[in-house]
Formats: C-alpha cells, structure tokens, sequence
C-alpha cells in the first residue's frame, strides 16, 4: 500500500492535520511501499528546544531525558510542545520501500533534512547514552521517512559534525544560487555574512555569478573573522536594522544589491534589506525573525518594486551543492571546522 | 534642494527611523525639489484605524473627529497608534517640484497609493464637514509626497468610489500578471477569488495567459456571487485552512497549481496553498495573515519545492492595469460597482 506523500497516513489526531501539525503520529514499523525505515544512532535536538528543557528542569540531565522520553512516546515524533521545534536525526537506512522516491538503499547513513516535528520516532534504549546535558543525544531507534520526506546521504569524506553543520543550513545557499543565476552579474548582499548560512550564501554568490559580493556584519570582531577567508569582496560592518544606515553603506560599496540574502536572525531588519536593494532586484529573507507584514508594508510604503522571497528550506540537492562548496574552499572548510 | 527619495528628511523623531515608522514628520508646506505637494479634498481612513476608533469611543463621532485631529496634530500625519493603520487620501496636486519623478501636474485629480503611516498631513479645516461616524473624511488641508511616493491620477471615466475600491487592492493583479507570464500556459489558483483582490487576480491570471483558473471560496453564497461572472473557469467550495482537502480540489479541478495566489486574510492558509502548489510552482502570498515562519516551515517538512513571494503591494503601473482590468471586463465592473 502507498502511503500520502507527505505523512498524513501517519497522523492519529487530529485527523486532517499535516504531520507538522499533528498531536500524535502513528509510529508503527511496518512501512508503506514508498516509505523508509531507518535505525537511529543520534539525535540533534533544536538549540531551542534543548536551552528550554534545560532551563525548565534547572540542568537536571534525568529529568531532561525523561521529558524527551515522554515527549517522543506520547507524541510519536520529538516535537517540543513549547517551543514548537525539533531537530534532526542521523540513521542507518533499515528498509526501503519498492516505491519510494528517495533514492536511498539498505545501509545508507543518512541525515533528515526534515524536521523531527514530522518524523515518526520511536525510542527502545531509554536513551541511557545520554547524559541530558547537550543536544547531541545518542540513542537506539526507528524512524520512518515518507515519499516526500528528504533524507541526505553523510559523506564519507567529511567529520560527521562539519557535514551535519553543513547540512543543517543548506537550503540558503542553494535558494541563493537559484536567484543569482536569474541576474547578469549581480552585486549581492549578505546580512549577517560570517554565520554557518551567511558564509555559504556568499560562497554560492561567487559560485553562481556574482560581479561583487558584499557580507554585512554587526561589529569588528566578526568582521575580523571573515575578512581573511576573502569569501566577500568587501565586508561592511552595519547595524542592518538600521535602514539608512544599511542602504548608505551598501551604496558606496558598490551596491545597490541585485540581491539581498537575509542570514540573521535578529527581528526589524526588513526596511533596509528593502532599501539597500535595487528596483528590480530581489529580497531573499532565511531569517526566522522576518516580519510578513512589516516586509510587505514597507516595500510598499518605500514604492521599491522588487521581489522577495520566502526562504524556503527544500531545493533539490541542496545537500549536495552546500557540501561542494565547502569541500572546494579551504577558508570555507576551516570555517566550519572551527 | 532634494529630498530623500523615501521622505527621511522629514522624520523629526526618532531620527533614523523611515517615515512609517516615525512617530512624528515634518508638514512644512515648502517642498523640496523632488516632492509634490497636495491639496486635500478626502481622506479614507483605514478600517481597522476607524473601526478602533469608533469602538473606543462608544460611536461618538465628535470624540472620534477630536482624536484624528490630535493624531494628525500630534504625529504630522495620520498614523492611528493603536492599530499602526492610516489609510489613502484624494486631492488635487498643488505644486510640483521640478525633479519629481512622480510625472504629476499642477491640477491633477490623485490618490495615495502609499499608506497616510507616512504620508506628511496638515488639516485646516477641523474637519467640519465630517461628522466621525464614517470611514470617508470630507477635508481640507494639504499633504506631501515624496520621490519615491505613489500618486495616482484618478480616471475621469469610473465614478470615484469605484476607482479607489480598484486602486486600493491593485498590487495583488499586477503582481500575479507578473508570475502567470513566467509559466507556459499555468493553471492558476486563488484563493478567496470571490472577494475585491481575489476577483482581479482571476481576471489579471487569464488576461496574463493562464490556461485555467481556479476560484477557491468558502462557501456557496460565494460560489453564487462569483460563478456567473465566468471570471474563474471553476468555482471550489472548500475550506482553505483544511491542507490535504484543498489539494485534492485542486488536483481534481485540473491541479496542482503553477501559481497559487492567497488572497484571504484569514490564518493558517500556508499549508494547503503549498500542498496545492506544483513542484517548481510558486505561492504568492497576499493575506497579511500569513506567517513567515509557517509558511518557510511546512514547504521545508512538506519536501516542497516551490516559490513563496511576500506579495509587494507596489508594482510599477499597478492601478493602470487593475483600472484596464475593470473597463474591459463588464462583469468585473458591475462586481466592484455593488
């Protein structure tokens, strides 16, 4: 039997939810024809799920992983009630259904490029690997991908840590590929630059046809970690919420941007991602802390005609792409190793 | 001397901050040579701004005409400080400074496509003619634009009302000719297509090439109000919060959709309008219910690939298009004329 594609085959309640949304999944180990099962050798928990189950239980590691263990048993899948989040995990592929469009094979280690919020999970050693006190949680397991769920292969050539920190931020810059390549040698713009997203949007930027790359920056320090690693051709340090301010700055670099990349996850950084960005050009916004209403408002208040974007996470092969650069530049390589 | 294209020289508090967000601008009449002055003859306060205040004054429309002076005395322009609303105003263009790029001229009958959040007001009229109980401000008083503003010549051939019901919703038509012409002959959904924004979207989708529209409403007294305008080639009755009922209606009405264009202020739309998306589609969101961050997140757990645009309310030549849109189309008109 097929299962529906995204999961909703997987949801005991309430019915009609997408799994994301659901209360409860159906964790049983029997998987549909385009389902895969894959034994579980590690969790990494959302940074903001792990500081609230840390801070709620005052450092206690057992009652951390109790709470983990009861939130996974009674949901089927970890999904932090609080925070709403969850993580990913690494496996081996136990079992692939014939129809299963996933292109994964018995054996495979694989990372999940979706959330652990979807993922029907079952836990069977009580997690005694772990202490409760990191978000690395070893543990033994099954969890069951769908068609459209998207598990990514781990190099072999790469430390486990560098590759999932690699993975975990992939969709920017393949997203940001996508929109560079729709320009004639754009200038393009990175908020927040010298992050894990910041330095692969600038490395995809080049990548893809960049005439200038321009990485902004909050302070000193961070612009001292980027500068050596040349990935931008000019770093600006700017407080990016301030509009005029950020709009100034990328002007007498060279800008306006043909494109602005939105890496950092600070609230009030629209209007000037908005300002310093050409008529025509394109706003590519990966922060959480976006705003839809301020974002759409203030273009319209500025009368900028440009695009943006929604920073959606899923591009086709934007594993791969974001591990390549990454093997192909040593400074990006370092940077990440570090 | 020259202005700010966007007005920040007449910010006086906080500095730095855009006009929208400013607490108080400067309303000297002298403009600047990039800006317009006009000559007020109405004021259409946002809903939601009058609504408040309507509520908060228990529907004394003395009181409430009190508090829109003091706002507009207090702040230089009419930016209602619980709701963050303002609104549009119609006038007569005044003066025009010799590098405006705004292409007005002395005498020209126009309305502000920008919101009154940043629009420079003085009134001198007390607003005698207004008696507080209704959206539409009778006014006399001037106003500023700037380079950067949109004003738009009202059309001598529509009735007034009419005019400005199309002008206040004319992004969303432009923008989704934008996106039908960037498909082979799309199949086009929009949901909330019975409504104002929805309806010249369903005309904007065809006249732009699309191969089949899709009106997606909630219930019958809708499907009844919008089928016999034949401006959708189909008419769905299906509740859009509902993620897997709404792909299935569009599946079976000749989805997915190539471009899904939301136009319903009502939450919780993101996940059906994704799921009703083709691989390689795009949504263009125009609800200003949507959320950033469900919508980045379920495409992400959906495993969709698709494009997700804020929708711009400003695209050059906006309310010429969605005012050609109307004039062509009989039944278009007689829709906005009710």
């Amino acid at each position: 039997m097929t299962g529906d594609p995204v999961g909703m085959h997987r949801v005991l309640e309430p019915l009609g939810a997408l799994p994301q949304a659901a209360e409860r999944l159906d964790t049983d180990p029997l998987i549909r024809d385009d389902e895969v099962r894959v034994r579980v050798q590690r969790l990494n928990l959302d940074a903001a799920s792990f500081r609230q189950l840390e801070h709620k239980h005052g450092g206690d590691g057992a009652a951390v992983r109790a709470e983990v263990l009861e939130i996974i048993g009674r949901r089927g899948k970890m999904h932090n009630p609080v925070t709403g989040s969850g993580g990913m995990l690494v496996g081996t592929v136990e079992e692939v259904g014939e129809g299963s469009p996933l292109g994964l094979a018995v054996g495979d280690v694989v990372a999940t490029l979706v959330s652990l919020t979807l993922t029907p999970l079952v836990i069977e050693d009580g997690l005694v690997g772990w202490d409760g006190l990191s978000e690395q949680v070893p543990a033994a397991g099954y969890a069951i991908l769908f068609g459209r769920s998207i598990g990514a292969k781990l190099p072999e050539d790469l430390p486990m840590p560098l590759a999932l920190a690699v993975m975990d931020v992939c969709g920017a810059p393949a997203l940001t590929e996508r929109h560079v390549s729709r320009y004639a040698e754009p200038v393009v713009v990175v908020i927040g630059g010298a992050g894990k997203s910041g330095s692969l949007c600038l490395a995809a930027a080049r990548r893809a046809g960049a005439r200038r790359t321009l990485a902004v920056v909050p302070h000193q320090a961070e612009a001292a970690l980027l500068e050596p690693t040349g990935l931008a051709d000019q770093v600006l340090i700017c407080d990016a919420r301030d509009p005029v301010a950020l709009r100034d700055a990328v002007a007498a670099a060279g800008g306006p941007a043909d494109l602005t990349v939105v890496c950092v996850d600070v609230p009030g950084c629209e209007g000037g991602a908005i300002l310093a960005t050409a008529t025509g050009g394109t706003v590519l916004f990966f922060s959480m802390a976006t705003s839809f209403t301020a974002a759409a408002l203030m273009a319209e208040g500025l009368g900028k005609a440009c695009e943006m974007t929604i920073g959606n996470g899923f591009v086709p092969g934007h594993a791969e792409l974001a591990l390549k650069l990454v093997r192909s530049d040593e400074r990006l390589l370092a940077r990440f190793s570090r």
